[in-house]
Formats: structure tokens, sequence, C-alpha cells
């Protein structure tokens, strides 16, 4: 009885609550109500030395180390959907990818707590916050900015792709390059999608959200574990499955070759499960040219079509979205964090009502 | 008018808000409201190879590297209280230190969000996400938890300490060291004082919390900055800084010896401008014992307590507490996140009141 009370008691509060939150809204961003957050390692592995560890004259016989595994900061807003979206960065990105916007606005974190998804933000094994590696590795400090420009597709470095939508200020390119951080040691991909698998085990059916390096690792992880619902991918860059006996030539371009992969039909059978949608943006070349930072991409939009159609041959559901065509122009590699991201945020959440996932 | 009628409504709403949470509570934990959260690189610097970069054929000649930035997250919450807090890991360590604890419960991040403080985490320059840096560097990937185990005061491997307060199962001991990540590079002391500097002078006058090796970093921050309006430091564990002439002798210990540092009397004089208190937890010898782990915390907070009268008699305000000698039993290397930390919390919230830091 007691029980009872609070609950409709609370009921009351909480739509008093949004409803005044909603009041406040009409002059700034209304607050985020956040019921839960925290963050926690998952998966990884540990290796042991050899030995006996003696507390009075330490060395590394007998002592362990924990590492390889991801990092997750999670927020679970007030009366939060059912699927949480899983937010998996790309090559040389952690969860800034998702966060504060190079040039200061909101990104996907706080654009869908406010739509009232659950968000958790990894940094994959070995990058970022999850830095502790089971393997010794260099970083070189290698100038490399002005490629990154490039490969991102922000234009041809030092000049910017006109209408491109990205902030033209040294304060915002300032953010973006700082947004990058290293791998300590190779991207083993089993590591990484295994630690990603442990993560949705630990929480149960949620949506996956990858960028770049993560959407071939985002179809394995799926293999990997059914609690994978639905994934959103933003310019998959490497990693396409096919059935063996069924994978496409290698596709050559001015940015290197790119190489599909043959996986069992049991296991490709698995992505025809899930709804998946993929994106790519803008000043992507229809032919060949010589720009490696765009011609790359050429192969990679032209890759997600034919897969796209094997999988949807075999009764899968894949979508993919070139934004230019659907009159969406100047978006970067990172159209989440473009200038123009609630749009695309937008044709996210349609997306995903039309789906069903965003109960 | 507009303004004034929309103001009078907020507010209105706001109290209402803060009532139905206030009720919610009393079931379960509240929802944090969240007036803005996001994140930012701040401070660093940036390299330039020679050449002329060349987009059509990427080489690293004429490309830049930006790194040694700190990486900062920050919520604040609505009316929230004047000064932020500003929370600064120690070695081996990131934002993780002030999250969610080895055991899951809320760490120092939630607690003082629930105070009414707007809490921003660091990443200092080249650990975590702020793995960007200017230097080459290799990381070995040594097992050493043994050894962070007894340094970190939860016992001698591999008992515990009787009374410790912290949870004694397995997940629990995962968690915390899968909390650790390494630096990318060595820890140059300017440059870490530097980017943290700099966080000051972007947010204004706040408050900064440091954990051992932070402490000694956290005192030449303030040297540098003085939108350090106070510093609450845990189990500093170097960089006393003391003025030149007058620098104590070095103390050895079975954990190595510790010496403190001489600056100029005019840059001692800014640390008796500021309100500081230095806790220290539990099992830490009086007199000197064989277990390295324990005894390098013995002339710690001998030196703390040194320092604490030598800035005290040039006219400052240090406290130091020794948790036991006020009753405050089993603390670790970590009291902020040990199991008590709502009770070190409490301490802290206590001393911010007296010195009219919590407005």
């Amino acid at each position: 009885m007691k029980n009872k009370i609070y609950s409709y008691r609370n009921s009351v509060c909480l739509l008093l609550m949004l409803a005044c939150v909603s009041i406040i809204a009409q002059e700034k961003q209304k607050p985020l109500i956040i019921e839960q957050q925290g963050s926690f390692a998952v998966g990884g592995t540990i290796i042991e030395n050899p030995g006996t560890f003696d507390p009075y004259n330490p060395t590394p016989a007998g002592q362990t180390l924990r590492g390889d595994h991801a990092y997750v900061f999670y927020q679970i807003p007030v009366t939060a959907r059912k699927f949480p979206l899983v937010m998996w960065h790309g090559i040389g990105q952690f969860s800034k990818t998702w966060e504060t916007t190079p040039d200061g606005r909101e990104g996907y974190q706080n654009i869908f707590l406010r739509r009232g998804f659950g968000v958790y933000v990894i940094d994959q094994p070995r990058r970022g916050d999850a830095g502790r590696s089971t393997v010794t590795a260099t970083i070189t400090a290698t100038p490399d900015e002005q490629q990154w420009f490039g490969t991102f597709r922000i234009g041809i470095y030092p000049n910017y792709f006109e209408g491109v939508q990205f902030a033209k200020d040294p304060a915002t390119l300032n953010q973006y390059f700082r947004s990058m951080t290293p791998s300590i040691g190779p991207i083993e991909i089993p590591i990484m999608t295994s630690a990603v698998s442990a993560l949705f085990t630990k929480i149960g059916p949620a949506i996956l959200v990858t960028h770049s390096h993560s959407g071939g690792m985002g179809w394995l992880t799926a293999i990997l574990n059914q609690n994978v619902k639905a994934i959103v991918s933003y310019e998959p860059g490497s990693g396409f499955l096919f059935p063996e006996g069924e994978v496409p030539a290698p596709k050559p371009s001015a940015g290197g070759t790119l190489e599909a992969s043959g996986i069992s039909m049991a296991d490709f059978m698995k992505l025809t499960k899930i709804p998946i949608i993929i994106y790519y943006g803008d000043n992507i070349p229809s032919d060949p040219i010589k720009n490696p930072g765009q011609d790359g991409w050429r192969v990679r939009l032209e890759m997600a079509k034919l897969w796209r159609d094997k999988v949807n041959k075999y009764g899968g559901d894949v979508t993919v979205i070139h934004l230019p065509e659907i009159g969406i122009k100047g978006n970067t590699h990172f159209p989440f964090s473009d200038l123009n991201n609630i749009q695309i945020a937008d044709l996210m959440s349609k997306w995903l009502k039309e789906k069903g996932l965003d109960k």
C-alpha cells in the first residue's frame, strides 16, 4: 500500500517535472534529468607473470596485469525508452566522438539523452581510458593532422569543401584534432568485438551505433551477441562481411584497396535478422579521382551498397543512405557532430521509429 | 517584460521540480538534474614538421600534431553553487577515480553533483582520453597489480587489511585494477600544471580536488592561477613546496626517499592565500616498518604536517586530517571511493561550508 501511494505521488511528480522542464525549455535547452549514470570496465583479459610476489621486495614476478577491456560511461534518463544506444567510436577516436562537438554544440550523447534513450559511450580496448593493454606498444608522435583533414573529408588541406558542415574557425579545428587519441597496441579485432559483446551481455538488448572503423567490428559484434537489436552505422570504413564464396573483388582506390571478408553462411545469416542503416556524407566521388582523402570513400560506399544487396537478398533489412542523394549536403566523415547534426539525428530517430526501436 | 514573466515561471517550476525530486528520493536515489554537460580539450601544444604537405601524396612533411592537452568532462547541475569542483586523478589513474566506485557505488562525481556542485573531471595530458602526446613513448605491459594493492594500502597482497574500507569480492578488484591506464610519455610537471591552469582560466574560480600525484601538481597550479580558490587534497604523494632555504631534509622510507622542493618566497606566499585541506587514510605507520607499501606513506604524512606548519607559519590556512585520529578507520589511498565515501564526502562538505566555499 505504501508503495502504491509512493508510486502515484511519483507519477504526478514526474509529470509536473516534465511539464516544468518543458516550460523552461521555451527559452533555453532543457536540463537533462538523469536517473543514473556511471562507468565501468567490461571484457578484457589478464596476464600473469610466473614466480611468487614478494610484497617486501616487489618485482614483476608473480604479479598480474588486467587489460584489453573496454571502458564505458553511461547515462540513463528518467522514463527511458526500452533500448539504450551503445555508441562506438572510429579510428583514432574515443568517446568524445559522441560528446560536445568540436565547435561546442551538443553531440549525440546529449541529443539522444534528450530524446529519452539511455546512452553508453565506449572507449574500445587499448584506446583512451581503456589504455591498459596486455602487449607492449610504442606510440609514435607523428604529425598527421593535415592528412586526417582530408581523410575525414573536411576538405583538401588547407581548403575546406564548399558548403562543408564544419565550422571554419581555428578553435574548432583545435578541438577537432585534440579529439583524437592513439591506440596502445594493435587493434586486434577479436579483442574489440569480445569486449563490446561483453557489454551487450551485461546491459541486455540495445542498439549499436558505430562510426567508421567500428562499422565492420559492429557487424561482427552482432554475430557474437543477439542483444544487438539493430545497428546504425555512420560511414563504415572496412570489414564488410559476405558469405564465403560470394565475396566481391577487392576495390582499388587512390586511398588504398578495400577488401571484403568471407564468413560462414550461418554467421552471415545472423546479419539478416536485425535492421541496419548505413549513412554516408558528402564529397564522395562517383568516379575515381586522384585525391585519396575522397577516393577511399567512393569504394566504401560502393562496397556498402553491394553488402546491402547481399544481406537483403538473404532476407535482411539493410538501408544505405547517401546523404546528398536525399538532399542533405556538406556532411563530413562525422555527420553526427557536423553543423547539421540535429537533422542527422532526426533521420536516425525517424528510422528507429519506423523499425519500432524507440518504444 | 517577457523575460521577467519567463523568469518568474521558471523559478516556480524549479521549486516544484526540486520538491518533487525530493519526494521521489524518499524511496530511491534522486535523478540528477543537469543544466549542461559536455567535454573539451584544454591547454596543450602543437608541433609542426618542416616541409610542405601534399594532400595527393601525404607524408609527415608539412603536417602538425596537437598534443599534451588535458581532456575534461563536465556537468553543471541546475541552481549550481558558485564554485565548481575540478577533480584531478593521481598516478596511473584517469577520470574514473571520481566516477563509479570499484564496487559499483556512486563516486565523488555523482555525490557532489547531488550536493549542487558543478563537477569537472580531468584526464591529465598524456593520460587516458588525453593520450595525444607530442613525444614518442613506449608503454610496457608489465604486471604490477600486486604492488599497487600494497602501495594503495588495500592490504599486503594477498591479504586485506583488517577492517579495510574496500569490498573483498573479485569483481571489485577487477574493476579497481581496470581503473588504471598508462601515461603516454613522461609526466612532465609543467605540461600538467599549465594544462590544468588553462582549465581554471577557461572556467573561472573553482575548487581543486587532487589525489596522490596530482597533490603536488595542485599546489603548483594554485601558484600559476588565482582562480584556484581552495584545494582539497587526498593523500598527496609528492611535490611538497617550501621556501628556498627552508626545505626540510629528505625523508627515507622502505618505499623510497621523499624529497621536498624549494620555490621562491613570492610563489610560496601564494599558497598562504587559499584554504587547503589534506586527508590521509588508515594503515600508515607512525614508526618505520619494512613494508614499502605502507612505509612510503609514513614519510608523506610527516612531510604534509611539516608543510602545513610552514604554510601556516607564514599566514596560511592548511589543515591535515589523519582520518584514524578522528575515529575514521580502514581507509585506503582512495578515501573518496572507499566503502565509507559518503562519510568522507561529508567531511569535505563540512570543511567547504566552514570556509564559505559552498555558497
